[in-house]
């Protein structure tokens, strides 16, 4: 087996046992059985859990690299798809954003990226969110703070979605994902048009957080 | 000294301690030395560290559970009021809201007593709001979902704003927190009448988050 189909067997297996029963409760060597390696072969490629998790990070981070043009975009189809995108992904991924204060601060390599592409996609997002006012989905902005405001509302509704509704002891599952996916519409509805608020609506009925 | 005064001074001490360098940081026999009492008498008060920081979080829940009749009071200044009075409350106890998922992931009892004010406060925001309706301060919601929606949100933006801006190593000062209390501003701007938000602008040139 070659080392990066070894290291992705490891890195998928690791993902299943996290989602499951969070990093603190999975060992390497439960994570090797998993993936049907040894403990040698693992620790070969990571040589711990933080390595491991962190790896994990490289890969949302290049799923999350792979979204550009959005501005090129300014529908309500394409801003529907984008809460979509990012609903799916973090349900995949969904260890990563229960445990995000804790890994964040556990690891400053991990917090540094994680910084640098959320303001890469900050940025791309206000410039979306520009594209939809000059094609005439949003309706310009009341002061210059509006977007990014909404922007940083947006951002910790997403990440900390799942801190939330753990609160409430409350199992990640369809229903409570899709519940946090209509809270970012209900978030953004405020700045779009009449027509552009009821399109979105009719995309809620037919788009729901793919959890399989 | 009185056993009810000892134990407000352990937990005075403790939560300046906490604030500046996080619980994890600060040792049971620190806090005994910063409140001038032996280990042996805090150690009679409080068996362990989680003991203290579960008896500052009844400090919470009693100045919280304080905050009765909001509905009594549908105007745009006791809006503000209330904000205002959320945020000095999370700068006295930002260690608390630092730390806030790990905190409650460690302690059932903790975690039971939050969950249980926070739907009690959140069904009291309600209520408030649809005063506001009443009133003619804030508009009628699209939906039945519309206020506990927003609710939700308001309740993330506030709850987790400390560890959005932990991710930017920013400082928890008068500046990051009035961003915070601003970010709730604006949130709520779109479920008030012109004029209500106008008036809403103008509170927030007087009222600054107490961060002394």
């Amino acid at each position: 087996m070659a080392s990066r189909e070894t290291q992705n067997r490891i890195l998928d297996a690791a993902i299943t046992l996290f989602n499951k029963e969070g990093t603190s409760q999975v060992s390497t060597n439960r994570i090797a059985e998993a993936a049907g390696v040894s403990k040698g072969n693992l620790h070969y490629h990571f040589r711990t859990k933080q390595e491991i998790t962190f790896t994990i990070w490289l890969r949302i981070e290049q799923e999350v690299d792979s979204w550009t043009g959005d501005a090129s975009h300014p529908t309500v189809l394409h801003m529907a798809e984008m809460l979509h995108r990012q609903y799916s992904l973090i349900w995949r991924y969904r260890f990563f954003y229960r445990e995000l204060t804790t890994l964040l601060d556990g690891d400053v390599d991990l917090k540094y990226r994680f910084r640098r592409q959320r303001i890469q996609r900050m940025e791309e997002i206000r410039l979306f969110f520009e594209a939809l006012v000059d094609s005439g989905v949003a309706t310009p902005p009341a002061t210059p703070d509006t977007f990014p405001n909404l922007i940083r509302i947006s951002w910790m509704v997403s990440d900390y979605w799942l801190s939330f509704i753990s609160v409430d002891s409350r199992a990640i599952d369809a229903e409570s994902m899709q519940e946090g996916f209509q809270l970012m519409l209900e978030l953004f509805d405020p700045m779009l048009t009449n027509q552009a608020q009821a399109e979105i609506r009719e995309c809620l009925r037919v788009f729901t957080v793919d959890v399989e």
